[in-house]
């Protein structure tokens, strides 16, 4: 299978991937790719990461059962760059329990504060 | 003014941002801000950006017009990344003359292709 065209190299052989929800449109995450975990999603049709502080690839989900499904993949002007549009499996992409990883928002005292409320017990997803 | 807090510190003094039309929510664009940049977006409402290439701040719309009006801003589990619910001014994002810069779309050769349609004429808007 050929691999899609990618610009790489513009962050130390990363593209930018961010996730959003197939439906609702909300955007869940955003995680890297190197060519393998890129490759590996189009194999899989499950998003792939390659985590920069592990320095491993990992399958979204493969710890929470918490699975991202490519719906559709989409990328920018200048090839560095994915939007994914997926179905999110379980009751949230966040690890810490959210929907999306994105539940803070700044308020008026320029603060980052949570807003959005859990949807599920991490502690009961994420053991050891 | 304070600056909220945001951890630069794993991609070399950036943080991505995600800009999303705060009505639509479709993803407009991806771009980097080290803190100058974030900080020069919270002072003017207008999301301005780092480029890595021209190693300097620019402020979205700065040369065509097109300016982005921050609406709302989240950040991860993480707190480094943004995302900008935004307003774009203007008929595109896209300097190639689109909405968003996500035009393209990965069909079932593995080929990304140009889906959408430009909503203008990028000739007419970034002159020199």
């Amino acid at each position: 299978m050929s691999i899609p065209k990618l610009d790489y190299s513009k962050l130390d052989g990363l593209v930018t991937a961010v996730i959003q929800d197939w439906k609702t449109q909300r955007v869940l995450m955003v995680g890297f790719m190197n060519e393998e975990a890129f490759q590996k999603t189009l194999e899989t049709g499950k998003c792939c990461f390659y985590s920069r502080t592990r320095n491993k690839l990992w399958i979204k989900g493969e710890s929470s059962g918490h699975f991202l499904i490519v719906k559709e993949m989409r990328t920018d002007c200048d090839f560095d760059t994915l939007l994914i549009s997926a179905e999110a499996i379980g009751p949230g992409v966040c690890h810490e329990g959210y929907a999306s990883c994105f539940a803070k928002q700044l308020n008026e005292n320029q603060e980052f504060v949570y807003v959005d409320k859990q949807t599920y017990n991490p502690d009961e997803v994420y053991k050891n």
